[in-house]
C-alpha cells in the first residue's frame, strides 16, 4: 500500500474524482497533471490498477486503441477521505471556510 | 504538518481516544504503547500540543505535579479521518467485515 504515499498518487485520484466524465485518457491526465512525466504517470496508473483503486477500458474502435481510466468503489472511498483530510486542514489548519465547503469535484485549486 | 506522518503519532492520538477516560497520564500512554521511549513519547505530545491536537493539564494537587493530556476538538476530527482509513483497509484490503464495523474506543486490536 506504499501507492498513497507516493508522489502524484493523490493528485491522479483527484484528477479522476473531477468533472462529470467518470474516464479520463492518459494524455488528459498528464495534461491536467502538467508537470508530471509521462513515464512517472504510467507507473502510477499501473500501481493503483494493481491495487484495484482505478480500471483501465481499451478503446479499440480508435487505432491505435486508447486507454481509458476510471476510479473503481474502493478508489472513489479513498477520494473521500482525501476530501476529509482536504476538509480538516482547511478547518483548522488554513482557516479558508469558502474552500472547506466547496465540492472539489469541480475546484481547480 | 510532518508530525502526522511520524511513527507513534497515529497510536498516541488513538490511545487518547480510546476508553471513556479523556484526560491520560504520562505513565499511562508510555504503559499502553509498550516500546515508544519515554524521549519519542514526550517529543511527539510536545509536538501535537503545538499543532494544537491535543491539550495538557497539569495536576498541581500532587507532588511532583502530574501532567494530564486530551485530545482538542481539532485532534477529535483527526481521529474520525484515522479511523475512516482504517474502515478503507479492513473494507478493500483486509476484508475483515466484523473489524470494520467495530467502534475502536474499546479495541485493543
Amino acid at each position: 500500500m506504499n501507492i498513497i504515499g507516493k508522489r502524484w498518487t493523490i493528485h491522479i485520484l483527484l484528477e479522476l474524482h473531477k468533472g462529470e466524465k467518470k474516464e479520463k485518457r492518459f494524455n488528459e491526465l498528464k495534461r491536467k497533471l502538467g508537470s508530471i512525466t509521462p513515464k512517472i504517470l504510467s507507473e502510477r496508473l499501473t500501481e493503483l490498477e494493481a491495487e484495484g483503486m482505478i480500471m483501465k477500458n481499451i478503446d479499440e474502435s480508435t487505432n491505435p486503441p486508447k486507454s481509458e481510466y476510471y476510479l473503481t468503489e474502493s478508489g472513489r472511498d479513498f477520494v473521500k477521505i482525501i476530501q476529509g483530510i482536504k476538509r480538516w486542514g482547511l478547518k483548522w489548519k488554513f482557516q479558508n471556510e469558502e474552500c472547506e465547503k466547496a465540492i472539489c469535484k469541480y475546484c481547480d485549486v
